[in-house]
Formats: C-alpha cells, structure tokens, sequence
C-alpha cells in the first residue's frame, strides 16, 4: 500500500469511546474518586469531545442504560452533535438490579427475565431515538457454585430470550453478543467464550455478531486467530478494547502487550475487517488511577500506531513467504512493519487532518483537566 | 434412582481403553523403559484384555495408525475377538511424518494435503475391516510464530479436506474431531478450542461430532459447562479421559480434581449421554512412570466412581432447589452423592458380574506384571 | 492413629471467622444486599457467635479496622466473650483511603508511609486491648502500569516500614504476611508471592511469618508444596481459607477442589501444623449470594471433612510406599483416605461435643435467619 | 546516556548460545529433523562461530554433559578458540538416565544420589579444565501424583546434596539455580518457583544464584519484578533467554511479547546488571521448525534492540513522574524509548564493529546453511 492510501485509512479510522470511561471506577476494594471526573452523561460527552478535539478519530460515544438515562434522547443526540459526536452503541444494563442476583435474561423466574427484557426492549427505544445502530450486550448471567444452575436449561432460557430481542431490532440495527470467562460469576458464564456467544448469534441470524472484548479470555489464548475465524464466518461484531495482563483487568489498550494488538489489527486489515462500517471498534477501560481523558487518548494513540503499523506489512511479501514455509522471513516480514517507528506517519496524519501532532501534550498543556477539576468538585 | 437401576447401569458402563497406554510414553526429556512394556499391537491388546479381565467395564481398544499397523486386520480383530474385546476408535497419526513439519490437512502445498487424506481414507478402510464406528481425530496442525500461516487460508484448508473425509465415511460411522489449547504447535492449534471444532462439526453433518479431551482447555475452564453445551447441540461425540494440573500432563483421570470428574458424569447422567452408544468413552493418558496396567485399571476405577457418585445425586431435589434459588442447597445436594463412599457399591457391583471387588489388588497378586517383565524384555 | 485420637483432634480444632464475612460484599459490578446482613460489628459477633454454636470449633473472630472500629475495645472483648467468642486477628487496612491510590507502605511520598504506620500502630494498640496475637497484614499496594513504580525502591520502602512495625509487636505477637498474585494491583503487585512474602519475614525475624490465601495463586500452583516448605523453614503463619476457579474468587473453601484442601491438610498433619498453636486457621470469603451464615457453616464443615480425611491417612503406609518407589500405592493411601466418608465420624464428634451432627439444618432450623432479616432491615 | 556510550555498551553486550540449540530438537510428538542440524560437538562450535561471526556479541557456548561430552577438553577448547569462541556454561544432565525417574538428586535412594552427585562433580571438572565459570543446573526432579513424595524429605535431600556440590565449586565458579513451574513433572516440581531456587542459593552462599529462563513461569507472571528483587537480593545469576504463549514453549525470545523483554531489560539496565559480568546472559530455545542458525541470530537481534532501547530510556525523567506520582507520563517514558526504531543504531553498531548490518542476510547470503546441509546428511 502506497503511502497516501494508508494516510487515508489513517485519517478515516473510527474507535468509539464509552462514557462510562469518563467517571469514577475502581475495584471491588475502592472506587478512588478523580477530581473533575465526569458525574452526567452530559460531562461524559463534553469528555469525549475532547478526546475526539484531540485525535480526530473518535467521533461517536456508547451510553450505558441506565447510567446515562435522560428524558429527552433528542436533546441529548443534539447536545452531542454540537460537540461533533453521534451517540454510538447501546450498552444494556442487566447486572445491578438486586432482582438479577441469579440471573437474569436466564434467571428461572419468568417475571424477572420479563424484567430484563424489558429492558432490552427499552434500550432499542432509545436506539431509534439516538439513531445509534449497535445494541452491545454484555450478559453477566452465570453461577458461582456447582449445583446452583442447570446449564441447559439456562442456555435455552438465553436463546429463547434473545429471540424476543432479536425480533424488535430494525433492519439496520445490529446485536453485538459479548462473552466473557468469568466474573462476576466464579463457577461458570452463561456466555462464557467465543464459541457460546457465536452459535447464538447463528441461531439469532445476521443481525446477531460476535463482541471480543480484548481482557475476556483465558490466559495464552489467540485473541487474533478468533478474530480471524469470526471474519471468515461474518460473525465479527466489534471490539471492546483494553489490556489485560492477568484477568479482566481493563488496562489501557496495549499496555501490557502491543505486539498482540498489532497482530489483532493485522488480521483486521487482512481481512478487510478495518474498513467495514458494521464491525465497531469500541474502548472499553476502567482507569483507576489514571486520569480519565488522559488515559482515552492515550489508548487511541496505542490503536492508531497498531493499525499504522499493521497497514505497513507487506502482505505479498508474508503470503510469499507463508506459501514456501519460509518461517522466519515471515515473522520478520510481520517484525519490519512493527519496528517502524510510526510516530512520524501518525503526527503527519494529524497534522493535514489540522489536528496537534501531539494529541497527549496537546490534551495536557490545554488547561482542561485544571477546569473541570474545579468546575465539576 | 434405585439401588438395582444404579447397579445396572454400572454394569453396563463401557470405557474404552488405548493401544497406546500400554507402551512406553515420556515427555520431550526423556522415555523411561518400563519392564514389560507392550512392544507392539498383539501385546498390547493382551495388557488391554487385563484391564478388561479385571474391571469387566473396557470391552474394547483404540487403536493408532500406523503405530498399531498390520498386514491382516481380520486376524488382528480374532484376535481381540478371543481375548474379549472389541477394536474400537482408529486414530490417524497426521504429525509423525517429515512432510507435516508444517501441517497436514492444513498445509499449503497440495500434496501433503493429499497424503494426509489418503492416510484418513486409509483409516476409513481399516475401519470396515476392524468393525470400528469411531474415526478419531486429533489435528496437530498449527503454528509456532507470529505470521507463519494463514489463519482464513488453513481454515479453508481443513474445510475442504475434512469435507473429502466425511464423504468416505459409512453411514454408521462417526468422525470425533479433537481440539486443543495448544502443543505441539506454540503459537496457533488449527482446532484450538471446542468452538472451532464444533464449528467444523456442524459443517461437516450429523456424523461429525466433537471429542473432548479434558487436558486440552485453558487452566480454569468449566469443562462440564462445555459438556453440557455439546449434549444440547447434539455435537458430544465423546472423551479423552485424563487429568491435568497445568497443560496437556496426561496424568490418571480425577488425580488431580476428582470433583470435576463427578461434575461432567454429573452432566452426562443429566443429559442422557451416559446411556447413549453414540458417545465413546475412552481414556487417553500417558503413564511415564507409572506401570502402565495398574494405572489404567486405576483410572477406570476413578471413572467408576465419578459416574456411580453421578447415578446418586438426587435430581429432584436438585431441580427443586435451583427452581427455588437456594444455592446452598443445591450444592449440598451435589455434595452428598459425592461425599458418599461408593466403594461398597461398586464391589458389590463387580461381585455379581463375577468379578474381584478390588481390581487393582487382584491384578497385582496375579502374577501378571511380573510374567510380561520377564517375557518382553 | 487410633479413631478416639482422632476424634479428639477433631474436637481440638480450631477455625477463626472474619468479621466482614457477615457483612454485605459483592463484586465490582454489583453488591447484594442480604436481607439481615450484619451492619456493625456487634452484629457480626452475632453471627459469628452462631456459627460457634452449631461447629463447636470456631472460637473467636477476626476484625478488620477500622470497619470494626468501637470505642471501647474492652467493652467489645467482653460482648465477645459473653457470647463464647475471642478477638483473633487485627487486620489493618491499607487500601481504602484516597491516599493510597498509588501505595500506602510502599508509597514514594513519607507523609503518606507514615499514615499508614500509624494505622498499623494503631492496630497494635488494639490487639494489645483485645488480647489478640495476630497482626494479619494483607497489602494491596502494587502499580497499574509498566513504569508507573520502582520495583527496587517500593521493596525497600516496605522493608523499612515494615521493620518499624515490628519493633512494635510485643513478644508473644505474631505479623501474618500475605501475598497475593493479583488485584486491585494489574501489573504488579509489592508482594506478589509466597517468595516475597517470605524472604520479607526472614528479614524481619522470629514474629513475622507468611500467611497463604489459597485464592492468591497462579493458576496450577502447587499451594500444598508450598504449605510444605513453609512448615519446614518454620515460616507458616497460617490461612485465609476459601477457594478459586479462576482468580481471587473468594469461593467457599472446598467448593472448586475439595481434594486439593484434603492435600493441603495433609502436609499439615505430616508437617504437625494442625496443631501448632502458632499457626492461625482463618476463613476468608466473600459470600455474594450465598447467605452469609449458611455460607460459613458450610465452610467450616468443609474443613472439618478436609481434616478428618487427611488424620485419616495411613502415614506409615505412605512412607513405605515413597520409599518403595511405588507411586500407585502411594497415591492409593491417600485415596483411601479421601474416599472415605467421614460424615459419620464427624456426627459422632459433634454428638460428643453436645452439639446437632447436622449443624447446617439445625441453623437453618433454628429460625435465626429470619429472625435477623426481621430485625436488621 | 549519549550516544556514544549507548554504543560502547551495546558493542560489550555478551549472549552465549547453547550447543544444544545446534542439533535437532522436539516435542514430545516429533523431533523433525533438519538438514545441517549439528550431530556433534564440533559441529555445534563450527555453528555459534557462524552466529558470533554475524552477531559479534556472542563469544560463548554453553555445553551440555553429557551430549557433548568429550575425551579430551583441552583440544576442545582449542577447538572452540581458534573459531573465536570460549567454552561458556557447564549444564549437566540429571534427567535421562532410568535411575532418574523419581528423582536424582532428591531421590530417596542414597544410591542414585551419589550417582547424581558424581556427575555434578564431573561437570565441575570439566568446568576446571574448559574454564568456564558457571555451573547451570536446572533440576527436572519433582513427582506426577499426589502422594508420591515427601515433599520436606525431598527438600531435605535437595539442600545436602547440593551442599556437597557447593563446596567443590572453586572460588571464582557460580552454580546458577533455575526452576521451573512444571515439566516434566506434572504434580510437583522439587525447584518450582524464583522463591525456592533463591531459599536454597541464600542456604549455599555467595557463589550461588537464581537463573531466570523466561519459560518457566505461570502465565501473568511479573518477571520483570522477579528480576528486580533478585538484583536487590544479589542473586540474580543469569538468564535463559526465550520466549512462551502457553508453558515452556522455547520460542524464539522476544517473538511472543517483545515489550516484556524489553521491560525486562529495563530493569536490568536500572540495576547496573546489564554489565555486571556475574550475570550470564545465556539463549536456551528449542527451534523445532525454524532453521537453527537463522533462528539464533534472529534471537540475537530481538535480545540487542531491547537492550538498545533499555538504553534509550529517560531514567531521570522516569523517576520525576514516578516520584510526582504522573503515571501516564511514567509510562511514556517508556513507551517512548520501546517505540524507537533501533534498527539504524544497531546498524551503526555492527559496522563500527566491522560486521554486516544486517546479520540474518547476510548470514543467509553466505552460502553456509546449503553447505552443511550437504556435508553432513
């Protein structure tokens, strides 16, 4: 690919920032709170605008019902859009009810999977008002003992369910299926891996996909070959992005491992995942101690330098070396393209796009975390 | 269930055992020799008939190709005929030959492909000889660096040979596809967990099913909840009975977690599959420094045990307490039949099928090992 | 050993219950409240108080300060004490202020060190009122990201700090020194494993010793091993009971694998930890869904089996057989052991205790739980 | 640091290559063979000289006993001399004799014992008569099943024994400890973590440290915090560079995670390690499938661009934002110094060095893997 042309994907990049991202977060231990740390959906998007002032890529935001509940999603959709975001994906909420204790699209008491499914069915009310496209469930159904539940029947309560969802979206509307090894469940999760949540989504039909959140698997586990096998059956929803160096510990995207986003991302330009407007490259990150936006722009920079660099493979060189089984020249055909320093390639970016070639120092010496510090306490 | 029902279903468990684990085995380190070790397939089918002479339960034998090749199956068949066994599942060998260095159904040069086919048609003829109804397949294929193969590419690959393989199959017969975490290869399995194989399996049709192998998961996988999952898709085509403590070990099934082993019978009591003849049973392990006889008789006993604890557990009052969300009670009910010492059942159950109630002992006292040490060497 | 010794170490047994095992908790996402949860530490004496009832072997209970603060420690002890119970161990908390985001002994600024000696001087203080011999240190110091801490410095700082507290600890005062693999810290973590912990204890001397979590492991550690080594450079502090199928889960100790608690116990019966007054049995979970004093009965009676299982074991059988070189054997004595049912052993020491041999019906009998969720809410 | 003085270290950085890493190797499955694969231990020298002759920074072999066992050492190191290469560490092999399968030097039989210790005093022999300085033992002992050791009596004999080694080590020799988590033994291993290696170094003395593979660790493992606290505890004896996705994979070094080995050297260089000339920087990798040489200089590479870019971090700035608590900006310096491009420094580095600047061509163009490959098949 000739310069120019990996300039313009560069430039048409999108990752969609989640406002949950811009309020306090912690551990089951402590939730430390940040000074100016967004406390409404409305600082939550003032958040988001500037990190998408700052990088230019992030010009949509996902909303967590209920936490971001208003009455009026049109004054908010209008609210955002002054800011030059979309509202993004539809983040359901199914875990904080007390009614959910044990379930809840699979608890055995009909009333309450009647109760989740409401909710569901509330959340594509206000995706028609938002106009967003992705319903993006994370399901934190499980058990935590031997015994507790009937695996079985629970995964046919979970199909059964999901059909009803799955029948009000709209044509244009997708469901991202989320799965997730454990936690908060301890003992086994309704959706616990790739598998689960795919031979949903078949069931469901095209609208259904595959979410792979970035922390949600077993240790060791080849995050790039699942997403390449999702690509190939078009199951591939979307990401949530994050690092994790031990379990779900919603790091900063490539923090603790780069060499595996840019392996990640080199399936997705192999397959053309990249610039497919119904796969949805979304973060998800719980910054404890770092400062929110700071944090947000920093893992946009981590996603643009993998994608930089997974841009700059030579792909005729790898499948030459691939079909001679020439191992080495292969791995070192993928190592070129990662040692480059893309810095350059990206401030260059930037700066045609009129954006500061330094979006972190940018963000920093702009004075707006000292104000909302002392706006928002 | 009443003691008789129990009693009766004991009697007609049926657990496979290996050609392989009565020859010597060991780790990339070292073989250790024991004294005794079957030396080629007739030995093993007598130390298989041992196993059977004593636990009455493992009526027939696994064979491997070419480990276990011979001019005339029908003879070889006779010959487990008059030792009491059955030639059960024909397992391909697709990793010992220089030409799969880098795949077998899998590799991108056509004709490893093809030799790799002709030695799965090779397996299917045997098959017809030997009155087997299980192909089994365990894929090493896979890679060992970033950029080595093609993931879509090799997915493609082992597609279509794998669709060649079904068609040459009886109507009868059954394909078991095996997956894996990860060895031999470091870096990606081609079949690397259930999904991919049970993707392929729904591919491939209703005579493709998915072999589990409890060694072959992430540390921490819920296996039982993944057992649970195949019974209801229809797709468990059977076990690799064995245990682990950190990887792929193929230490003596239930030596490291008896629990887990009483939580999948528990699940295949649940689901039925316990009585299905559409489900193989066997036991892969791979005994270094145990002797081989003794330790497959253990490792049936262990099995034994899972499954009689499995046959105690009240379903009702299971049922009734997960309908009730009483989690405590639910698990104590599991914990009940578990903590029960089913050893006077089980020699109650062996005395009546004329057996010695302690089949590790009898074989010890029989003068066996000692006659094979002196014999063999 | 002979039944009536071993009933009379049963009955000998001792297992503290923490506090905050009465008290509400949940994950990350969500806490439950229990209807009748304890809300303050007379009522969590309360309950503790219950669970000595119906075990007969859990004496005293663990505090954590300052959630258990009072102002009168005296008064405290002798409510304790009109309803059976001991004060165990202090344990500090040095997580939950807004200080300590980045550290509390180990953080870089000596204002902030010294707050949190202070906090574990003032702890001393209490144990010195409430009799208490164990100082139970859980530090969740650690760093989030690559760079974010100095290993070397952070080491020294606690080695520091830590010497301070000792010099305090009054002579027949012990300090309990846990590590932990993971969380809240995700890269790493100050004392990460039983090897900091202890070279730690080394430096400090005779009074600090290292306490083991059994969820505070790597996946596939050998914890029993680890018990070994540390009976055997006289460094067992003691335990944080529950168990983990994945992380720091916080299970109900024996609910993931009872056998490896039945290992554990094992070298501790062979090493002569059970009973060595020194060391401190402690029971740490966190009981989401399951009813808190259900849930610690049940632990306890988990225990209980673990233990009667392990003084069970043939050791001179065993011996033999180690030195024979006859792992068969071996592993069999342990089996044999393990296997066996020891509800009924169990029943006859409670019976001879005065106590119900069932003591989770008789608690749930007893009408306690409702009358608490009456009063409590 | 300037520039110049970047250079001045990376030109004195020292990697010794091990012999076995010239011979065909494997997994338990098969040991494909490659043509040239070195089949003695000349052929071995002959091929590190080709790794040092492009590379120049790798002076050294290690040797293992008794695969490359000869009659006269002098002639050998001769041998090793006049290709420009010194005799490096001395690895003996207490794994591949029958006697060793329950144990060599923890076995419960005196017999073997000694048999175990005369080898140890053999290779310290030959250490005498090569030169060689350190003594690198990794210990394969430990047990399969629970039950089958006594893990304190095993203890017991680890410390006398290596007790008597220790006192025949000359003054200016090292034993350097590695441990492992586990393979091949899958129950318990006798040295199974940094902690026990480093117990057992602290009880011999001075002239005994922990060597570090990068393999033998629980997945999430810090290694880099490992490698902090042994440089703090003098005990930090040397390395076994390679890499893992899942167990002991042996991979190339830096071709899983190549950000981990660069916090690693981070540390190293923090520590002042990278040039203590007490600390052996040793390869110990198993190319399966990737041609030997090729693949050792690829790993000579991947080791010298961490260290490079180790030597481009900012350390005064790093402390100033870890002692201002600016966790971002900590980890930018970091991220700062591993997104450099190194390869131009290197180049520099190897052409003031009078090499080639880029080693793997020019070692591909020099016709000498088509040379062995026909001179020795």
């Amino acid at each position: 690919m000739n310069k120019e042309a990996i300039k313009e994907k560069l430039k048409n990049q999108k990752i969609e920032t989640p406002s949950w991202g811009y309020g306090d977060s912690g551990t089951r231990f402590k939730v430390f709170h940040q000074a100016g740390a967004a406390r409404n959906v409305y600082e939550k998007i003032d958040d988001a605008a500037q990190v998408h002032k700052y990088t230019g890529v992030t010009p949509s935001v996902a909303l967590h019902i209920p936490w971001d509940m208003v009455d009026d999603w049109k004054e908010l959709k209008e609210y955002a859009g002054d800011k030059g975001l979309k509202i993004g994906a539809i983040n359901p909420n199914l875990f904080q009810e007390e009614e959910y204790k044990l379930g809840s699209l699979t608890h055995p008491d009909a009333d309450i999977r009647k109760k989740a499914l409401d909710h569901m069915y509330e959340c594509i009310e206000i995706m028609k008002q938002t106009g967003s496209k992705f319903l993006s469930l994370w399901l934190a159904d499980g058990t935590n003992y031997p015994g507790q539940g009937d695996f079985r029947a629970r995964k046919h309560r979970l199909e059964e369910t999901l059909k009803e969802v799955y029948q009000e979206l709209e044509d244009d509307m997708k469901i991202l299926i989320e799965y997730k090894f454990f936690e908060p469940a301890f003992y086994s999760t309704d959706i616990g891996d790739w598998g689960m949540a795919t031979f949903l989504a078949k069931k469901l039909g095209d609208k259904a996909k595959t979410l792979v959140d970035l922390g949600h698997h077993p240790l060791g586990t080849n995050i790039e070959q699942i997403v390449a096998f999702l690509i190939d059956e078009d199951k591939l929803g979307g990401f949530h992005f994050n690092n994790k160096k031990y379990a779900d510990d919603d790091l900063t995207v490539g923090s603790i491992n780069p060499y595996e986003l840019f392996l990640i991302y080199n399936e997705l330009v192999a397959g053309g995942a990249d610039t497919d407007p119904d796969v949805a490259y979304m973060i998800d990150q719980s910054h404890n101690i770092k400062p929110k936006i700071e944090a947000m722009i920093q893992s946009v920079i981590n996603i643009q330098e993998a994608y930089a660099k997974a841009l700059l493979v030579d792909r005729e060189a790898l499948k030459e070396a691939q079909l001679k089984g020439d191992v080495v020249l292969a791995e070192e055909t993928l190592l070129s393209a990662y040692r480059t320093d893309v810095r350059p390639l990206l401030e260059s970016v930037r700066e045609e796009m009129g954006l500061d070639p330094d979006p972190l120092k940018a963000y920093r010496d702009s004075g707006y975390a000292e104000k909302i510090a002392q706006e928002r306490d």
